[in-house]
C-alpha cells in the first residue's frame, strides 16, 4: 500500500461507507464456473440488441451532433414526454415537468437522500428493504425505523407504531420487492395511504419491477391510489408520493436510465442537485432509448421478458421443491427477479455462502437488507439471470449445501 | 404551485444550492437567434459521428449482452487499460487500478467532495476557478481560500500565505483554465509543487483541455513533475496528485465519460462512494469509447479539434481587436475553449449581459467563478462552439454593447 497524504484526509462521512456486499458479490458472478443467483441482473437473452443497433444508427445519422453534445439536466424532453404518457396510461396523469431523467434509479435514491436527509433523520423502511437505498442514504447520515414484512409485503398493522417515531418519509417497494419478491396487497396499500395521510408523512414508491408481472392480477400503484383518494382531481398527480422507475429492467441496465416522478418544486431542487453531481444523464443514451421506445416497442418487448422470467421462476420453484431440505421456506413471487429463502432460526446465511461458493453456487445473505439488524437466516435468490438448465444445476448444488449445513449432526 | 408535504422536508444542505447560473445560461443557448459564447460546449462539427456509428455497430454485434448489462463500479477494464497507456505516454506511469471511470468529470468532482470534504473544510482554489467544482463542493459545506491568477495562471508568490490557512487540498486547472483560458507556467508549476510539499498539502489537477493546445509548447503536467521530484521512482505515479481528465473534449460530452487517476486507497473509497451514487457508469458508453479509441484514433482526431479551435480563437481575437472598446482587456489562450474578458473596474458584467441578450449575444458573467466574491467586471467567452462567421457577427454585436455601456456618458 502506498502511503499518501490523502489517507489522512477522508471526511468523517466515509466512516459510514459500508462493506460493499453487492459489489464484492458481483465480482463472484464474473467467475465463469460459479452459478450465481447473487446478482440482480436481468436475463441478457432478452436485451433487444437489434432494436438498439437500429436506434443507434438512426440517432447518429439524424441527430448525431445533438446526441453527442451536452444536454439539459432535466433530461431529453421527448423522452420525458414519452414517460409521462406511459405513466398516465399505467397510473396517474403527470406533466413532463414532473419528470427527471436519472443515471439509473440508484442516482434517484442518492439525489433524494441529498435533498431530504439531514444527519440523524429517521426513514421508515420495510424490513428487509432494498440495499441500494440503504447505501445511498447511509451516506447522508440516515437512521431507520423498520416495519416487518410477510408474504403480503409490509405488515401495515405495525406501521402506526413506526409512524409515531416521526420518520421523514416512508420508502416502499410495493411490487415484487427487492429482496423478498413479495407484493404489497391492495388492502395494505390502502392502509398504508390512510396511515401516511393521518400522520402527514409522504411516501417514496420505488417500482422497478411493476411491469414484470407474469402471474396474477396487476395491482394499482400507490401513487395512483393516492391520487384517487387524496388528489384534488381523481387520477391527477397529487404530489404526495414520489414515484421511481427505470429502463434497467424493461430495456437494459447498461444504458443507466431511470426516472423520478415528483412535484415540480421537488424536481427543480433535484435538478440543482443533479447538476452538481453529474451535470446531466448521457444525451446519447436518452435519445437512443426514446428511439427504441417511441412506437410502442416497450409494451411488446415486456411480454418476452415476462415469459422468460415466468419460465425461470417455475424451474427454480420446481427444483427447490425437489432438492431443498424441508426445514427451508421460500417465497413464490408473481413477478420480478428475486425470491427469498428463509432457513430455520440460528443458521447464518453468510456461513452457508462460503460453503456454497466452494460448491460453485452463490446467493446474497439476507442480513445486508435489514436496516436495523436481523435476517441472518435469510437469503436473496435471483431467478432472472440464469438460464433454466443452469438454474437446475445451481439449485441442486445449493440444495446439497443446505442439507449438509442444516442437517449437520 | 402545488403544496405538498415535501416542501417542508428539504435538508439544510439544500440551502447551499446556488443559483444555477450555468444551467440557466445553457437554456439561453437553445434560443436559435442568440449567438451564445456562454456555454462550455465543444464544436459539434468535430464530433466523430461516423466513428461512433461504426463502433456502436461493432459493440452491439460482438458484445451486445455485455454492453447492455450491469458492469463493475470501477469501469470497463480495457478502457481503464487504454487510459493507463495514454497517461503513461503523456505523463506518469500508472496501473489500471489507479483509474476510476466516472460519469463525466463533474461526477469526479462530486465524489472527491464526498470523500474529502467535511463541513467547513477549506479548499485552496485559483480565483477565478471552475464553477462546477464550486457547485460540487458547496454541497458538502466547503469553504474556500483563494489565490489570484494572472496571464501565467495562479500567482504562486501568493500561495504560501493561503497554504498557511490549512487547506485540505489544492485544486488547480493548469492548462487553458476554465474560465480564463490561461496556463500555469512551468516555473509556477514547480513552485506550486515545492510549496505544496513544504506544507504537506496534496493537489487535485483538473485537466480537461491539456490535449487541446494549438499554439506554443506543451508543458508537463503537475502529476508528472511531482513524480519526477517527489516519487520514489522518477516517472512513476507517487500518489500525491489526483489527476482528472475526460473524453468530453476529446470525443464527445454527450456520452458522459471521464476518469480519475488516484492512489489505490483513494480509488477504493471512490468506488464505494460511486456505488452509492449511481452504481456504475454506462457499460455501453464505455465499451463504445474503447472501440472508438483503441487503435490510436484519439491522437489523429485531436488534430482536427486543435485546427478547428485555433481558427475560431484567431477569428475571435481578430474581431475583438477590431470592435471591442480600448478599455477592455482579454486573454489570448494557446489552447482550450475559453477566453476571459476584463472590463474597467466598476462595470458589472451581469448588467452588460442583460443588454447583450437583447442584442442577441451571450457570455457568462465572471463573478460566479470567484469562490469568495469579486470579478464583477469580468466575463467568460467561449470560442470553441460557434462557427467562424457567427463568431464575427457575435463579437460585433458584443463590441457594440460594450462600447455603448462602457462609454455611456
Amino acid at each position: 500500500m502506498q502511503q499518501t497524504p490523502w489517507e489522512y484526509r477522508f471526511a468523517h462521512r466515509t466512516q459510514r461507507m459500508g462493506s460493499s456486499v453487492i459489489r464484492e458479490l458481483l465480482k463472484l458472478t464474473e467467475q465463469p464456473d460459479i452459478i450465481s443467483f447473487a446478482g440482480g441482473l436481468p436475463a441478457p437473452e432478452v436485451f433487444p440488441v437489434d432494436k438498439f443497433q437500429e436506434a443507434c444508427n438512426v440517432v447518429l445519422k439524424d441527430f448525431g451532433a445533438q446526441a453527442l453534445q451536452y444536454g439539459t439536466t432535466e433530461g431529453y424532453r421527448p423522452l420525458r414526454e414519452m414517460i409521462a404518457r406511459h405513466t398516465a396510461r399505467y397510473s396517474v396523469e403527470v406533466s413532463p415537468d414532473n419528470i427527471l431523467i436519472t443515471s439509473g434509479s440508484q442516482q434517484a435514491l442518492d439525489l433524494i437522500g441529498r435533498l431530504f436527509i439531514n444527519r440523524g433523520d429517521r426513514i421508515l423502511v420495510e424490513s428487509p428493504t432494498y440495499l441500494g437505498a440503504l447505501q445511498a442514504w447511509n451516506a447522508y447520515g440516515a437512521d431507520y425505523v423498520t416495519v416487518a414484512s410477510d408474504e403480503n409485503g409490509m405488515i401495515t398493522n405495525e406501521l402506526e407504531k413506526a409512524l409515531r417515531t416521526g420518520p421523514k418519509f416512508i420508502y416502499v417497494l410495493p411490487n415484487f420487492q427487492n429482496p423478498t419478491g413479495m407484493t404489497l396487497s391492495l388492502e395494505r396499500r390502502l392502509q398504508l395511504l390512510q396511515l401516511a395521510d393521518k400522520y402527514g408523512v409522504p411516501i417514496i414508491e420505488d417500482d422497478p419491477y411493476g411491469q414484470l408481472r407474469f402471474e396474477g392480477e396487476h395491482l394499482p400503484s400507490v401513487v395512483y391510489l393516492d391520487s384517487q383518494h387524496r388528489g384534488p382531481n381523481g387520477g391527477t398527480y397529487s404530489g404526495n408520493v414520489i414515484y421511481l422507475s427505470t429502463f434497467s429492467k424493461l430495456l437494459a441496465p447498461g444504458i443507466r436510465l431511470a426516472w423520478v416522478v415528483a412535484p415540480q418544486e421537488v424536481i427543480r431542487k433535484l435538478v440543482m442537485a443533479k447538476q452538481a453531481t453529474d451535470l446531466h444523464t448521457a444525451t446519447f443514451n436518452q435519445i437512443v432509448a426514446y428511439e427504441v421506445g417511441k412506437a410502442g416497442f416497450l409494451d411488446e418487448h415486456v411480454k418476452l421478458i415476462r415469459r422468460t422470467y415466468h419460465e425461470r421462476r417455475d424451474v427454480m420453484l420446481e427444483m427447490m421443491d425437489e432438492v431443498f431440505p424441508s426445514e427451508m421456506r421460500w417465497t413464490k413471487p408473481q413477478g420480478g427477479m428475486f425470491l427469498w429463502g428463509i432457513m430455520p432460526e440460528g443458521f447464518n446465511a453468510a456461513d452457508i455462502l462460503k460453503r456454497a461458493i466452494e460448491k460453485k453456487v452463490a446467493f446474497v445473505p439476507g442480513a445486508a437488507f435489514h436496516a436495523n439488524g436481523g435476517g441472518e437466516n435469510t437469503m436473496r435468490i435471483n431467478f432472472s439471470y440464469t438460464a433454466p438448465e443452469n438454474i437446475r444445476e445451481g439449485i441442486t448444488r445449493l440444495g446439497l449445501v443446505l442439507k449438509e449445513q442444516i442437517r449437520r449432526p
